[in-house]
């Protein structure tokens, strides 16, 4: 099943169902009114909303219209929280030497989470406004969970149990604010601006295969004005996300709607290319002895889609410009 | 005017309005249903619950009932943002000194701000869980402001207007992981579980001129056991509410309902006592040469309220017993 976030005016908008080929959609506001109703609720409303999702596919719906991304908002445009991951261990080396960042002598024992801005999640297309084109305007392509509630204390092997979406995400980053929000020890703030997600969350099921061991197992084209500069595969995330919710779960529960990321999707393999920009400029100054890709600017143009191996893009296509706001 | 949320089985509650001495309580609902929708579309509630604040307050209204703190919420159970400052120079010269943290030379300049988890804030009374009393479980007594929508970009001169309500927190934090976390550069994540609120939100106003300079000059009472610890005022905040305000919205928006706390409130009055345990530990270890003072443990009882002069406690009281979870 496929639900996506339609704007009508208010902040949580408006749930609809869209074909498992992004042709159709059919709102869902008779079952749950907006996402979140539906993550809250979602035992009672799981067998309508597929039933629905059964109708709309087999071409036997009749409120059917044609699917508009352009009116998306994020899936959950407000979340009750979201927390974002470095579980590629493989970006986390690379960032580390970008920033010369200390010694983590965890780093392939206990994941590495921030807490992040919940507030006004935004969608796939249009603009992204930021104040200022010199503080470092970086994306990182990534894949993430919505979750239902999770009890305190729920290990690992349990957790994934609580997964109720899929979601592709792109995590606006200031590299320039970044060092310095470290070295302070509070964590990202400034660094991190609000958040944008593809179109379509999805039930597992969608992947078949591709999603298992708490992994996402596809591709994530990321093109920067059109130019493929990265094509990771999920496999290689190091803390699956049972582990990621294990960790955020240790001392306090998480409720329903949270969103969990993996970060930025990454592996050794140097054919991938990069999700992100500073791994793009990290890789240049160790093999070439400086970095030459500069970060974003006005009108740059990112866009992120995860591909099945059939091509199709299971969560639809973030297509996002650089502006300023 | 003073707004309270009452627990009635959903997870963002139901709104109340209290009298100014807290002894009487009225619903609010057929006005705005929650606190959440009071926040939202506060230009268009704001008259009509302040109308019924002034009837409840002049005696004069019928379906008062006595105001009751066992029934309530956080005043925002579910907020789209929780953001916590350390603006207490003296709690961070304190801190540092307590967890050996490196050098920082923005330390009088740039507010120290992490991102925290609103997804599950707890209100005033009643046990608080915790996995294990081995992690340093301490309690931080802080004032809070929830705001209205922020423009990104908002100076701190103009930004005390998106001040709406005024909040009294008490942010639980787990001080054995805390320090692994700061050095990691993500910030705190099991290190803070769920934040815990006094009662009732108050419109600037009820304070008076102890609401003034974006600061909150009122004496927080700290009891450990019916032991009073700490009483420091909420004047020598460095950095006031506008300069944070306008750090967190340098470089994105902030959504209406998101809470700004202050970091624990703290003098340099050794006299004035501490609003947390790990600054009364430090302070005996730089005295005393050790530490006496233990974290809590299963069973401690924690008591928060801020006075006015005459004696009054505007917020209510916060008066949770720390239990195994």
């Amino acid at each position: 099943m496929k639900l996506a976030t339609y704007h009508d005016g208010t902040r949580d908008g408006q749930l609809w169902v869209v074909s498992r080929d992004l042709n159709r959609a059919v709102p869902a506001t008779a079952i749950a009114g907006t996402m979140i109703d539906a993550i809250e609720t979602w035992d009672a409303v799981h067998p309508a909303l597929q039933a629905l999702s059964d109708r709309l596919n087999a071409g036997q719906e009749p409120f059917a219209t044609p699917f508009d991304a352009g009116r998306c908002l994020a899936p959950l445009p407000r979340a009750p929280q979201w927390l974002d991951a470095s579980a590629f261990l493989n970006h986390g080396r690379l960032m580390d030497k970008a920033f010369d960042n200390p010694h983590n002598p965890d780093f392939e024992k206990i994941p590495l989470i921030y807490q992040g801005a919940s507030d006004d999640l935004r969608g796939p297309l249009g603009p992204m406004h930021f104040p200022d084109d010199g503080l470092g305007i970086d994306m990182e392509g990534e894949f993430g969970v919505i979750l239902s509630d999770v009890p305190m204390g729920t290990q690992a092997d349990a957790a994934l149990q609580h997964v109720r979406l899929l979601v592709q995400i792109n995590d606006w980053s200031l590299r320039a604010l970044g060092p310095r929000e470290m070295r302070a020890g509070f964590g990202f703030l400034q660094a991190k601006p609000s958040t944008a997600f593809a179109p379509v969350a999805i039930t597992p099921d969608e992947l078949g295969d591709y999603w298992s061991d708490g992994r996402i197992h596809l591709r994530l084209d990321v093109e920067i004005n059109e130019r493929n500069v990265g094509r990771a595969i999920g496999s290689e995330m190091h803390f699956s996300f049972g582990q990621l919710i294990a960790h955020c779960a240790r001392t306090r529960r998480l409720s329903a709607g949270t969103i969990l990321g993996s970060g930025t999707v990454s592996n050794a393999d140097r054919e991938a290319g990069s999700s992100c920009i500073s791994e793009i400029r990290v890789i240049e100054l160790l093999d070439e002895g400086a970095s030459r890709t500069p970060f974003l600017t006005w009108g740059d143009r990112i866009r992120m889609e995860a591909r099945m191996p059939d091509g199709s893009a299971p969560f639809g296509i973030i297509d996002q410009t650089v502006a300023k706001g």
